[in-house]
This record gives structure tokens, C-alpha cells and sequence, in this order.
């Protein structure tokens, strides 16, 4: 279905404000309409339905700052919804980088997923900074050559301002997500191979297995990915004062961290932003085998933005948006 | 052959201050030797010959800062051995990240390669900082889907303080390094399957076609390492004052970028160590299949330097020592 962006934006504050102040309900629909725009829509208004939709999470306490430098912060959310965590910690990040030329900012104790990266680092990208995001998760990933989950899929994002639109990236350091997993369950689909083993560290194309007691690769089953994943864990764990999981529970803990760098401190700004772009436009006119295409990272999500921004629809799954909406 | 390690020092700072003073001599024994114990011959006393050996390098002038903040400086090498300039951006970044909590520091306009990250990054562990560096290299790897060499092998590495041994990380964002297809060449050998591409972008495991117009493919083929070989061109490219490639010469030039952390500054760093530690016990104890060995980065060139710093001795190639000890 298409819905026109405005009555969904409305739509969602009315269900939004019934649980949760006016400036949160913003936020929480800011977030899943932008990720909706993009074409992701597992980060989108699917995660207002299910057994913990965000309109009935409950927080321990308000987000609060733990430890704060004038180049870093610790927000701690109070298990609050990690969408606004997130922002919270994007807003300092931004504020400290303006003041000091480069900040790293943590956010802990957060109810659930942060969603897509790119979301936040394109906020960073729009203030003239480079963005770097990793966020930990809980574990479903091997590292190399072990055969337990002990790793999220822990993306990495990063933006960058340019002269034409921001360069985005935004990937998982796993083969496949942990969303693509349990989807492909859902609609009763193999994963493809060489994504996944069993608990034995047998391959396996089954999503049910992964999910009851397999895990997932690195992406390529790589020791490269699994180092990088390593250092998305390193940084949201230990350095943001958490551990790979809770030593009674043994529940991995969501984690974000954030450094937010302004490109005047080592360059004039105007002078990166032509660079950048020219760089982006060297790749983009680089040659490629007969027929095939340049793939520039978050080209395709821009697109599917562009065009729903114009036309003000967003296309929706019809029967989540029913489920919410009845 | 087996040398003692002193008297491999002794020699080498015989040979070097014939055309270098002191400090400088020391700096680049003290980084072939490390390599060199490591067991990574490619970034040991090979650089002494060929037809520019280190030796013989004249920079143009003395290295040089070229714009400096609080938590940031560029290092402009004006084209002295890239050893000494990034042992300069390293110790400033050491100095700035204990003064300020986090630091960015960039060096450009360097003679060759600085060689391994690993030996850089285990300094700023050693300072009981965390450590991130990236370098851009000259053109060998096609961004993905592309069959142009645009991208260098960009390495990325970092190293974490722990209650023990460092914890690090150093790898080529490419398939494999430039310097595995020079040896493959020089030995008659061949390259694995699928790690570069010739000039029409089919498949080769030809080095030479690869040194001659062909590219070398992200690690895992992957858009994800490509996604990550264009954060470092951006880091060690634009944001430090340099581009893609010179539009005169089309030559791309080497640059590091040098991340580092003071974990004070969000956690206790006796608790950062401790949890660092502790996830990486948790890692090496983690299940694997039978018969298989967990993964932990530099592991093996971490005993290899343990071993010749116990016994005394490093073993050497007998007929590069001899080439450059006549």
C-alpha cells in the first residue's frame, strides 16, 4: 500500500503521545518513517507490532549522562527505547564535535535495537561531520573458526559530507543480519550458503537452526571480519563499560558508539566536500564489466527517499500497517 | 639464518647513519627488527635493498606540521621514510590523547609505505590508549563491481590495552596485499582463486597480470570490505588534505590516519583492561569443531617475537642480509 507521508507521520504521532511525551513520539516516527522512505522497512513500523512494540516499553529511568569529558559521554538510557538513546547521543556527539573538533559519545542500557546506522550518521553528515557508528548486539555470530554465537551482528556505519548528497555506509560485520534470519523463517526460505552453521559447526541453510542454537558467520567467513567485529565489540563494550555479556544472565547487552570528527580541524571544509565528491564521481565513472553497474554504498535506499520525498507516499506493508492501525 | 638480535642492531645502525643521523637510524633498525621477529619478512630489512633502499632515501625537507588543534595535527612528511613520519604522528597522537582524552592525527607526502600497523598500534597500547590506523596506498584494488584499480589495499589496524598482552589487529582491506602478489610473481607462483581480476575484469591468478593492468578485489569480494576501503581513502584522502590521485600525475600517494583514545574518559582503564581481557579469554575458550584452532589476530607473529626475544636471536632471510651486508 501507498500512504500519503504527512497522514503517517499523524498516524503514528496520535498512536505515539497515547504512551510518550510530544518529543519522543517525533522522534520514535521520524525514525521508522525515514527507515520506511529508504525501502528498510525491518527497521521500520514493523517494530510497532509483536509481543514489545516501542509504544508500550516501559523505562527503569530517565536517559542520563554517566561520565562526560568535554570530548566524550556515556548516555545511559535507562532502558529506554534505543531510538531515542541514540539520539540523545547523536545530539551530544554533534555538540561536542563542534566544540572540540572530535568527540566519541557511548550509549548503554538501551531497550532493543538503534535500528538502522545510517539513520543517525546522515544527521551527523548534515551538521558538516564524519560520522563512524558501531553498535554491539546480542550474540549470534561465531568468531572465526569457533562455533559459538559470542559476537552481534554489530554493524559499522559512516557518513561524510560532500558537495553533492552525504556518503552513507552502513553493514553488518555478520554474512546476513539477524532480522534476515528470523525472515526468512517467517516466510519459510532457505538462507543462502555459506552464511550460517549448526551448533556443531556444520554448514547450514536452515534459519530455524540458527536461531534455536547455530550461529552466524562473518561477512565472506572471514578472520577480517571477525577482527573488525572484535573492534565494534571492543568499543561498545569494555570502552562504554560493558562486558560481552552479563556474567549471571549471560544476556549480551545492546551497545552503540559514536565519534563524531569535523573535518575543519585537519582540512577546510569546503576544500573535503569538493574532494569527497570528486572521489564518489571517480568510483562512479570507474569501468565495469559489459553490462554490470557501479555500486555505491546506500545509492539504492537514497533513490527509493528521493522518490517517496517527491511524490510525498511511502509505500507500507498493508497488512502491519492494519495491525497497528485497526 | 640466525642472528643475534643485538648484533642485528649493531649492524644496521652502522649502515644507517652512514646517510642518517641517530634518531632516525634507530627508528627504522628498532621497526625492521620488530617486523623481522614477528616473522613478517615483508616489512623487515627487505626495504634495504632494491633500487631505492631506505638507506638511500633524501627527503625533500624536514618533516614538518602543517595544521595542529588540541586533538589534532597533519604530519607533512616532505617525503622523508614513511617509518619516521608515522613514528612522529604516533607520538603526537600519544601526547594529545593523554592531554585531551581522544586525538586524530594524519601523515602525508611520505616515502613509501610505513609497513605493518601492527607495530605502530601496539605503541599506543603500550601508553595504555587504544589505537585505530588506517592507510591509503597506491591504486591496485577495484572499488566493488568495478575493474578499475582506484583503491589501495588500505589497511586498517588497532590495538587495545588488556591486563596481558595487547590485543591487535592489522589487515589489508584487499584480498591479499600488493606485496604477496610482487613475492608470488618473483617465485613463479600463482595467486589464489578469486583475489584479483585482469583489465576486462575476468578472473586471473596471474600476478603478473595483475602488476601489469589488472586489480586485486576486496577481501571476500565483498561490498562490505569495499564499503570499508572507502572509509580509509577518505580518512587517510580527503580529510588529511590529499586526493584520490593527483589529476597531473595520476599517481595516488601514500597516507595514515592515527585514531587514538584515552578509555579513561569513559571507563576505568584498570576495568577497561580487566573486561578486555576477559572477552578475549572468553573467545579463545569458545567451542570449535574438532580438531580446530580459535582465531585470535597476531597470535602467531606475537609468539614468534616472544620466542626470538627470549632466545636472543631473529631469524633472517641469508640472502637478503647478505645483499645488504656485503
Amino acid at each position: 500500500m501507498k500512504i500519503k507521508i504527512k497522514d503517517l507521520k499523524e498516524n503514528l504521532l496520535k498512536l505515539l503521545t497515547k504512551t510518550m511525551n510530544e518529543e519522543d513520539s517525533h522522534a520514535i516516527a521520524d525514525c521508522l518513517i525515514w527507515a520506511e522512505m529508504c525501502g528498510i522497512n525491518t527497521q521500520g513500523i514493523i517494530k510497532l507490532i509483536g509481543n514489545n512494540p516501542l509504544q508500550n516499553i516501559t523505562p527503569d529511568y530517565p536517559i542520563k549522562i554517566l561520565r562526560e569529558t568535554p570530548v566524550s559521554a556515556i548516555v545511559d538510557g535507562g532502558k529506554n527505547i534505543a531510538i531515542l538513546v541514540a539520539d540523545k547521543a547523536i545530539q551530544i556527539a554533534i555538540k561536542k564535535a563542534k566544540e572540540t573538533g572530535i568527540a566519541i559519545v557511548g550509549a548503554i542500557n538501551t531497550y532493543s535495537s538503534n535500528g538502522t546506522q545510517a539513520y543517525y550518521v546522515q544527521k551527523l553528515a548534515q551538521e558538516n561531520l564524519i560520522g563512524i557508528m558501531v553498535s554491539k548486539c546480542p550474540g549470534t555470530v561465531a568468531p572465526f573458526n569457533s562455533i559459538e554465537p559470542l559476537f552481534g551482528t554489530n554493524p559499522i556505519g559512516f557518513a561524510f559530507p560532500t558537495s553533492d548528497e552525504p556518503i552513507i555506509f552502513d553493514a553488518a560485520t555478520s554474512a546476513m543480519t539477524f532480522f534476515g534470519v528470523i525472515g526468512a523463517n517467517t516466510k519459510g526460505e532457505k538462507l543462502p550458503e555459506k552464511v550460517a552453521i549448526d551448533e556443531k559447526g556444520n554448514s547450514t541453510i536452515d534459519p530455524s537452526v540458527v536461531m534455536a542454537d547455530g550461529s552466524l558467520l562473518p561477512f565472506g567467513n572471514s578472520h577480517k571480519a571477525a577482527g573488525l567485529s572484535m573492534l565494534v565489540e571492543l568499543l561498545t563494550g569494555p570502552l562504554i563499560q560493558q562486558t560481552l555479556f552479563n556474567s549471571e544472565t549471560l544476556d549480551t547487552e545492546w551497545g552503540t558508539t559514536i565519534i563524531a570528527i569535523d573535518p575543519n580541524i585537519l582540512v577546510d571544509i569546503e576544500k573535503f566536500k569538493i574532494n569527497a565528491s570528486a572521489f564518489i564521481k571517480a568510483i562512479r565513472n570507474s569501468k565495469t564489466r559489459p553490462n554490470e553497474k557501479i555500486y555505491i554504498p546506500h545509492d539504492k535506499s537514497r533513490k527509493k527517499y528521493q522518490t517517496a520525498l517527491k511524490s510525498g507516499l511511502v509505500s507500507l506493508d498493508e497488512e502491519i500497517y492494519h495491525q497497528i492501525f485497526k
